[in-house]
């Protein structure tokens, strides 16, 4: 189950993407044709925080259009939406994991740079867009621009001191996510919230790939192209620190709730990796993959 | 004048507290009987973004009950009132200025820390309480919990790439906030996040002074107490980055919005910079006082 926000004729809803990725079932459309009724809350943050309710009705509909006929009448073309970031507004920032993979953690300075315990920032809401809107170039204020494909894991329950055996139960599903960062900013402000923050620096999407679709999180194959280069390629095995191991230190203290978004981190290949460095250019297509979850593009402003 | 967020009679109020710090005027009440209306928006944050509209209707609102006869009749007891936190739930993350002092930098390492460029990070949204609510000890997480007083600064007006001489403009008011640190946590996730985003651990108020009441916000006293012991000292004249600096760098390329909290940074005197160390133990007391703002006062967990 593959869920998207979408605005259909000027109002926004919360759908299920079909299985050919042709079509969208608007929740609440489908509901008011069964029931009379728009039954299902209007965002995806109150949806998630449902809990299991929520799959449970989402699945009773599913079963009744199939026993419908022909399935094309619920399911609106592709085309005639616009698909937003699946959480367009997040009720805080994002949690962003840095270096969780070995490889990344030397390229930006050395084997020492690996960390011992999960390094945590956090990118303010205002810098999410959905999959294929542009994001700004920022040439006013930083010159090294660079992408982060990153997996990134919806919380669906609330809770604190959550164990690694149970994380997992916490969690609504995944998504893709690109933390692009003004690395000159990062390297100047020392703590990374400015250089991570500014305006649409965090495509998120195209949709949330719902838990049980996803067997072992943390084996899926994660690339990143830009302009069709691959630049990143590697798999979430590689964690240094797993989803479990995250989400339990994240929650020692601190209460984590539906509709939170984490970033698990980005593997080697940014753009500041390279000699000389590749940061992004006016007009550059980035496209993260991440298998069983989705493709997410965008493109910097030109 | 002072606005607070109060629970009264089970319901939550925006209200006004009056000049000699007895009584508060219940927005949304005294409205009701002038016009019969509702006419306030149910939270701060959705007061603060009606900008100067909100502040003109409150002020119309004021005369009228000034014209009233006796006063008392408005003003509902402190007593009968609980304050929460003046924005108990903002939509983002607390923005937080780090090593703001240049003794506090030196403190904390070596006067190489001084920063040349402003530091922020955040705090989450589930960090923040109200006046006099116990602060847990998370002493199974942490055995170097830390105090630190801040002035708070609170955003009026959307805006991104405002300039220092027009950042005033943007703020609606001041306020206090007890930056409260696990350093243990701080130190070894190296990002400041984690140590900084325990539950509870961001007392917040008592209220916010609206700007009209404050000429200079960077020429305040600011004194830290611990059971009644002064361990903080200084005035925000010391700021390394001025409150205008701070709002021109965050804004550079992130829009800033009503509501939005940022935390200017900690004077020398925090618990870490003793030695040995004063780290805050169960029952402690703190108190932080600012001038032309008031007192924040919170007990940690017995």
């Amino acid at each position: 189950m593959r869920l998207v926000t979408v605005v259909y004729k000027d109002q926004t809803f919360v759908g299920i993407v079909d299985s050919d990725e042709t079509g969208i079932l608007l929740l609440n459309k489908a509901e008011e044709i069964r029931s009379g009724k728009n039954d299902f809350p209007a965002s995806m943050t109150d949806c998630i925080a449902l809990g299991q309710e929520f799959i449970e009705k989402v699945i009773d509909l599913l079963s009744w259009v199939s026993g419908q006929g022909p399935t094309s009448q619920w399911y609106i073309p592709l085309e005639e939406v616009t698909l937003l970031a699946p959480i367009p507004r997040p009720v805080k920032n994002i949690f962003c994991v840095g270096k969780n993979y070995a490889e990344h953690a030397i390229e930006m300075g050395s084997i020492e740079d690996i960390p011992d315990h999960v390094m945590v920032f956090t990118k303010a809401p205002t810098t999410i867009v959905g999959p294929e809107i542009q994001v700004l170039n920022h040439r006013d204020i930083t010159n090294q621009l660079d992408y982060e494909g990153e997996l990134a894991v919806i919380i669906g329950k609330k809770g604190r001191a959550i164990k690694k055996e149970d994380a997992l139960d916490y969690v609504f599903g995944y998504s893709i996510i690109n933390d692009v960062t003004a690395r000159d900013l990062q390297s100047q402000h020392k703590q990374f919230f400015i250089g991570k923050s500014l305006d649409t620096t965090c495509p998120f999407g195209p949709w949330i790939v719902h838990k049980s679709m996803i067997d072992n999180p943390n084996g899926l194959d994660i690339e990143t192209r830009i302009n069709g280069e691959v630049r990143q390629s590697s798999n979430t095995k590689n964690f240094i620190f797993s989803i479990e191991e995250i989400i339990s230190v994240l929650s020692r203290g601190m209460t984590l709730e539906p509709g939170d978004i984490i970033a698990t981190g980005t593997p080697a290949g940014v753009g500041k990796g390279f000699k000389p460095p590749k940061f992004l250019q006016p007009g550059d297509e980035m496209e993260i993959r991440i298998e069983k979850v989705g493709t997410l593009r965008n493109v910097i402003e030109k």
